[in-house]
Formats: structure tokens, sequence, C-alpha cells
């Protein structure tokens, strides 16, 4: 972006938008929704419909809202729409780069001085959230310490009695959660993501694809080690190094995944995420 | 909706863009970019990003702007972020529609009232729009009187002196044009589009596809009338209202259509109209 007024079709705002519908388009993405695969439970327009329902809680962020508030309506408006969760972690990671953005920060520097400016109060907003939705957490690990997230809302007075602010929640998540990770390590993955993009050679959605697989072949993912364990996200991640040279391997590992019921949601996050940085740096479709 | 304050997820400048997206996610749509399809010239991810860069433009429609500023400024940010054409149709059905959504009057009767206020400064505005994007327009039919949409901004001065208001402009072109014959008779196939998308059973994406189907049975595409002849639309209407009742009909069809390069485009534009309308009125994904 340049000059002081962005027009609004190119400000964050719709970058964050159309990141969630590359995000989604971008195939094959193994084990994720695709423009060519449904899951179960989360068709295609489903994720349409919550990248959609989504971008009020994305506007509040770029306009300067409290990260837990523009959370919750991101999450609030993606449910609504959805009826489902299809974009949790993607909007966690979204709102606080949006935030940055907006205050044209977008770079690590910048992303974790919004960070590290939360307070409880944001920390109160992010368990609001999981009262809208059912996200899939697994079981509560040993090493967390902040409330569980299971009490969404009600959570509150535990919140403000031990000084919980979001960014010190996300910390206390940062081993068992990719998400919670990127929080803590300033987005280091997510502008990999979006220097490979951007880099990259051959459409947008080629190179997606490809980020993810390279994601997915050096990070186990969080999600499948919470929704199976971490054996199976490792066997995952040595299946995506092999494939990423075999013809057709990739769609062969896609089909295989979704068989499984193997959802790598983690490292679509991610790819989100990168996605969003890369078309903040002037990537086009 | 329900209430004085809808939320802004579930407002007409949302339902228009998930409109939007369904109609390119819908498939198949043959001859046109869809889920499963690209064309030579248009790729899916350059459908997301113009539905997305259309949306300032939606939100003017809805917030009370002039159908015809409304519309230039969302065919712009269309172009700007596809950098070709991808809606032009869809928008100029959908924007009096929204505006009528914003006025809580989305019938056939709030829809007229729209198209009749209609000004010579919104028939200046729909002019300049063709100066963001290149148009497929065919050779100017000998009945069109309007001043050559060629012209773009420059048709300002003929349009004041020919007191061409931009519902005139329409009904001028409504013999030749599937979208301004929509403008003229309170667009019947976009409110039948919809009637069809809200009573229809299965997912929403394929009760579009069915509803595309449908169409195209019936009408002759104008778009395909224009860029090849009218004896090339009536064929491909026929086909279609063979291949609907086929096993793997219409996805044969489909591949034929873009092998060939004939590309019922007008019909798109009226499933994304009809698909607008059936979200409004309460259908969801």
């Amino acid at each position: 972006m340049t000059g002081t007024s962005p027009r609004p079709e190119e400000g964050p705002v719709a970058d964050a938008e159309l990141a969630l519908l590359l995000e989604v388009a971008a195939t094959p993405t193994p084990g994720n929704v695709d423009r060519r695969r449904d899951l179960e439970d989360i068709r295609f327009e489903h994720m349409l419909a919550g990248a959609v329902g989504a971008r009020p809680g994305l506007e509040a962020a770029a306009n300067g809202a409290s990260v837990g508030d523009a959370f919750e309506r991101a999450v609030a408006g993606m449910a609504r729409r959805a009826a489902r969760n299809t974009q949790f972690g993607a909007l966690l990671l979204l709102v606080p780069l949006v935030r940055a953005a907006g205050e044209s920060r977008l770079d690590p520097a910048g992303v974790e001085a919004v960070v590290e400016a939360t307070t409880v109060e944001d920390a109160v907003g992010f368990y609001a959230a999981f009262d809208h939705v059912a996200v899939g957490v697994g079981e509560r690990p040993d090493e967390v310490e902040a409330p569980d997230v299971a009490a969404g809302a009600d959570a509150e007075p535990a919140l403000r009695a031990g000084d919980w602010t979001l960014s010190a929640v996300m910390a206390d998540s940062a081993g068992v959660d990719d998400v919670a990770r990127e929080w803590t390590t300033g987005f280091e993955r997510t502008f990999a993501v979006a220097e490979r993009i951007a880099s990259g050679e051959g459409t947008v959605l080629d190179r997606a694809a490809e980020a993810f697989l390279e994601q997915l072949a050096t990070h186990p993912d969080g999600h499948v080690a919470k929704r199976h364990d971490e054996a199976t996200a490792e066997r995952v991640r040595e299946r995506a190094a092999m494939v990423r040279e075999e013809s057709g391997g990739p769609e062969t590992f896609a089909a295989d995944l979704v068989a499984a019921g193997i959802n790598p949601g983690s490292t679509a996050d991610v790819l989100a995420a990168g996605l969003f940085v890369a078309l903040e740096r002037g990537v086009s479709v």
C-alpha cells in the first residue's frame, strides 16, 4: 500500500478476507477443505461463509478495537454465518496482524507490540469467543496453567484473579498450540510463509499449496496432535516431507488424510496468516 | 433479517459478497469458472479477488449512494483486485438489488422503484465504469440508440444532451442484453432463481448449479449471443435442456463448453443475483 488514504478494497480488511478465501481455494492442502475437497463436517461453502461473517471483527481490528473484542466479534460473525467452526485459529492469527497493519506496523516487531499490549480484557474477549462455537481443543494438557477455555466467558473472574493478559494466556499454551506459539515468536512461521509466497513462481494458489506442504513437512501439526496424538502428527509430517517431490504425491496424500479424518488445521491457520502478510506486501492474484 | 439493527455480517453487503462467492463455487455452471474449472483468461482466484474488491461499491449502494456511483465504485474495486473483468454484469444486477435491500424493499416493486429513480448522473457513472475494465460487449446492435458504451466517461455530453437516465439506457438494451432485460422486468429471472434456490433440496451449491442449468435451458445466454451468435446461444440452450436429466451430462457439457471457449456469462450474472435474494430471504449455507 502506498499513500495515506488506501482504497478500502486494498486495505488490510480486504486483504484479510481475501487471505481466508485463497487459503481455502489453494489445492491440495492435504487434510483440509480446499477447492477440490470437502470434509465430512465442513464443506467449501461453509468456509466462504465463515470468511464473510468474520469481516466485521476484522474491520474492528483494523480500526483499533482491542484484540480480544475484535477477535470475539470475528468469531461470533463467522459462527453465525457458517454455523460451525471454520476459521477460529486463522482469526486468532489475523486479528493481531490486521491490528498491526492498521497501525502501519505489519512486521514482527509491530505485531509483537500488539501482543505485548494485550490486557486481561483481551483475554476475557478471547475466552468469550469459545461460547460462540465448538472449538476442538483436545484434552487439556498438564502444563497449561491458564483457566480452562471450556469455561468461556465464565472464566472472567479467574482471569482477573490471576491477572491473565491475553499474551500471558498465549504464552502459557505456546508449548502445545501452533497458533499460540506464533503469538510468542513474532509470528515467525507466518512471515516465513509470506516470504515463500511472495518469492515463489506460478499462480498464487499453487504457491500457497506449496507453502502449506513445506510447513506440514517441517512442523508437526498441533491440531492433529491434539485430536489424535503426537505420533500421528509426526507421521503426517514425515509423509508430507516425502510426497513433496513425488508426481501426484500431494493429491494422493490429500485423499488419504481426508479418508482417515486427519485434519492439519493449524497448518492451514498459518497459511491464511502468511497469505495475509503476502497480500499486504503487494502479492496479487 | 429481523430487528431494526441487523448485524453487519448478516446485512445486504455481506449477502451480496457471499452471493458472488457462492456463484463461482457452485459446480458445474457449464462454460463458466466454477469450483472445479478455470477459464483460459479467468481463474477461480480472480473471481474471489473481484468479489472482495467490489465490496466498497456494494457498501455504498447499501448506504444509499446513487446507483451509478456505487456501480462505478464496485467495478473499479473489482478491476483493481482482479485485474480483469470478473463480475461486471453480476454487479450491474446486484447494485440496484442491494440498494433496494438497504431500503428494506427487496421485492420486484422495490427494485423497480430504484430503477425508475435513476438519473442521467447514474448513466454517467455506468458509462464511466467501462473505463476501468475491458467488458466484452460484442458488436453494437443496430437497434441500440443510447451512446456507445465504448466511449466510457467521454459519453457524458451525449448522455446529458439526450437526457439518458440509466433506466432509459437499460431499456434501450433490453432486447439484446440479459442484464438490461432484468432491469426492465422487475428482475423477473432473478427472483425466480431465488425462489428455486430457496425451495430446492440438497446443498446450496447444488441448488445453485441446478438453477443455473435450468436458466441456461430456458433462456439463450445473451453473452454467448454477443460473443458468438444467436444460433450458438440457441444450440447451448438446447443442449442444456437435454443434459439436465443425463447422469454426468452437466459435467460433460461443462468440459465441452470450456474447451470450445463458450462462456454463458449472462446466466452466471443472473445466478449471482438470485443467490443474493435467496440469502436475503434466509437461505444459509
